[in-house]
């Protein structure tokens, strides 16, 4: 499509979407910081990270007021208008997974600061996961791919088998070395934001497939 | 405001407004019933909570399809169209409170499989802060109160004390008794939950705030 053959409203809607996968991609890199902060004991990587949240929060502003504005200005229906509150909805979320990075930020520099552990936790794997899921669930947005939004939801089931099977070996850890509770309560955090994260990206993913398929599957897929 | 002199536009806010109370007024319920059956160990409650979270997810599409509606045939502008833009975003967080309160039913569940637990920990008291402050947010949300809306900001801060003591207390409880490990990492859950629930209370809090004001404060109380 060339620009002048785009209508206003068209250009309206690619400018939303493409701030919501600039957007995206800021968190994804987030995620991707925090845990390699984590794995490789870099404090000041934790620290870019957690500062980084501030700039999710700017976009989180920016684009919910475009989208009002073009609410207002265009008065669209149908397709369009569950479009532009679906991205209303997706910053939510997107910058729920910005805080939870940013958390995990927190418990690294937090760790750093007692003395190494040895785990055979596999937080590089399960972080891949997550951040995988987020932008699989954003292309699915962008794309109203309702295939890609289903891979989503069910990869979030192996996430949440990680979670549960990695909290268990921590625990188990933890009983038989009560000296290292408090390193693994911070380490438990960690899994559990990335969980969390998981679950955002499948919320997106299950309104895309709501709005794709105008069927709602937001609270079939428990 | 008699009912003929009320605009259909009129009527049509004033029954998002409705159904959002009635929801709120439900999570509310959901936070409590999960808590006592916590300190009552009573499983069938806890079991109930558990179911109760289908009539949330039914009420957040219902209201959230009550207001595309809405926005398709009025075509609202303005403070309007913020309202309802507001209310779907609100939905979507009493929908996570339903959750967060269906998790900490679960784990009651699990934790009333195993012997009876003395703790110091007030879980009745953060559990009435955290619902205290769900009814303000959505109170001050209807009421357009920006001091209301502030109060339950401020009080996000003592519910994050709390919580932070309370895990404190609970790790060098389990330090010095490892063999409580497994039921303390479940308390520590429903304590992390609540804090959780009252973080929703603050975003809700945060959008009326913006709302009124115009202001952007959702990122400035971080």
């Amino acid at each position: 499509m060339t620009k002048h053959l785009m209508s206003q409203f068209d250009a309206d809607l690619l400018d939303i979407r493409t701030r919501l996968l600039e957007m995206g991609g800021k968190v994804e890199k987030m995620i991707a910081d925090a845990i390699k902060s984590l794995v490789e004991r870099d404090s000041e990587l934790a620290a870019r990270t957690i500062d980084y949240d501030y700039e999710i929060n700017r976009l989180e502003v920016e684009i919910d007021e475009r989208c009002l504005e073009v609410l207002a200005l265009r008065q669209p229906t149908a397709g369009d208008l569950r479009f532009i509150t679906l991205a209303m909805k997706i910053v939510t979320h997107l910058e729920r997974i910005g805080d939870k990075s940013r958390n995990i930020a927190r418990r690294v520099r937090e760790l750093n600061e007692l003395s190494p552990f040895e785990s055979h936790i596999d937080l590089l794997r399960m972080a891949d996961l997550a951040a995988v899921m987020v932008s699989d669930a954003l292309d699915a947005f962008v794309r109203l791919d309702y295939q890609l939004a289903c891979a989503v939801c069910t990869r979030e089931n192996e996430v949440d088998l990680l979670n549960e099977q990695f909290q268990r070996e921590l625990v188990t850890f933890m009983s038989d070395h009560p000296e290292t509770i408090t390193r693994f309560i911070k380490i438990s955090a960690v899994v559990r934001a990335l969980e969390r994260i998981a679950d955002h990206a499948t919320n997106i993913a299950e309104m895309v497939i709501f709005m794709v398929k105008g069927k709602d599957v937001r609270h079939l897929v428990q």
